[in-house]
Formats: structure tokens, C-alpha cells, sequence
């Protein structure tokens, strides 16, 4: 069988989780994940999935920018649309590990998406 | 002679920018740039170079990410460090035409660099 790509992983992976399969998308997460998000580090697929599980149903649409792939690190720039905005732009840079995210860096304007919680 | 890749442009407007070079960064930059940027869309050199302008004598340092090309597509992740934080994460997705940064999506989280102004 021939491995998939880091590119593919990750493509996998935001498929499945943009349309509201996160069981399917934690397949691909390493179980020692570490994210970098707006404000928060996360660690392990526990808190991860809870992440992610969490913003995932206020998705209303997507609309991609680019993806990039050099070796084990996959860029991704999109609009993931909300009832606050479609047009707010998200990035994330991955890191992929024995066929696994290993790490995310998730880049998003906290302030666009919805009213500050203690600001 | 050899025309600079998109990759080699936007390296090059990237140092001049995060060393304080604006004017070298900006002649890299379309007279007609469309920047998205956290809250606003810039059009027109002018007010991109008042942004970028107004935002690279508050860098205090500068830590890499990631950099990917893709034709005359590049993004860059990276922490612009501030006073206010040296862990938060920037992104930029570039379009490249005729040798100049013609679009740029850039990304990062405003409230991780400051308070919010009228939040």
C-alpha cells in the first residue's frame, strides 16, 4: 500500500472535520498533538478534538484560498464562514509525523468571528 | 538576466519590511496591492504601506514558521514578536504578478497583540 501524502493527510483531514465529521478527522490526529490557536496552546487529541468538535457546527460554508506542501509541513489559507463573517480568512500550518498531524498552527482574527468574551 | 521567483520576491519584501526597510519592501509591492488584512482591506500601495509602515517599528524580534511556493503563490507563517507577545502567529498567503506582490491575505490574531480598540 502506498502511503499517503502529507498533502493528502491534511486534505483528508480538513474535509472531513469542514463538513462535520470529526470522528473522522481526529483519525488523523496524533494522539500528543500540539496546536498553537488564537490565545490558547492545546494539547493532546482530548483537547484538540473538544477545539475543533466546538467550532466545527458554526460552519455555514468554505471557501478555500491556497494549500502548499514542502515535505512533512502542509499550509492551508481559507474562509471558514460563520453567521459573523465569510470573509475572514483562517491559516494553518501543519506538521505531519508518522502519518499523523503532530502540529497545527491556526491563525484566525479572534475579533472578527464573533463579539470578544474578556477582552 | 534571471527574473526573481514569487518565493525570492516575497523573501526579499519579507527582510526589507521586518528589518524597517520600507521603502525596499514596498518597491516589490503593485501600485494596486488588495490586501485582506485582520479588519479591513487595504487597496492601493498607499494604504498598504501605511499599515505595514505603522506596524514594523513595533517588531522586536521575529521567529520563522514555515514558507511555501507554489507558482505565484507564497505563504509564510511566522511570529512577528511585539511587546505584547512574542507567541503569536502571523500568516500571509501572496500572489505574485508581473514581479510584485499584486495580493496578500494576511493573518494574524489582534487581540493576542493588544487590547481591542472599540471591541
Amino acid at each position: 500500500m502506498t502511503q499517503p501524502s502529507a498533502h493528502e493527510i491534511v486534505q483528508d483531514y480538513h474535509r472531513a472535520w469542514t463538513s462535520g465529521n470529526i470522528d473522522r478527522a481526529m483519525t488523523l490526529v496524533a494522539d500528543d498533538i500540539v496546536c498553537r490557536a488564537p490565545g490558547e496552546d492545546l494539547t493532546g487529541k482530548d483537547a484538540y478534538r473538544e477545539f475543533i468538535g466546538g467550532f466545527a457546527p458554526t460552519l455555514t460554508g468554505l471557501a478555500e484560498i491556497a494549500d502548499f506542501a514542502d515535505g512533512e509541513r502542509v499550509g492551508l489559507f481559507y474562509y471558514p464562514q460563520t453567521a459573523a463573517t465569510a470573509t475572514a480568512p483562517a491559516a494553518e500550518c501543519f506538521t505531519i509525523r508518522d502519518g499523523k498531524i503532530a502540529e497545527n498552527v491556526l491563525i484566525f482574527d479572534r475579533l472578527s468571528f464573533g463579539p470578544p468574551v474578556d477582552a
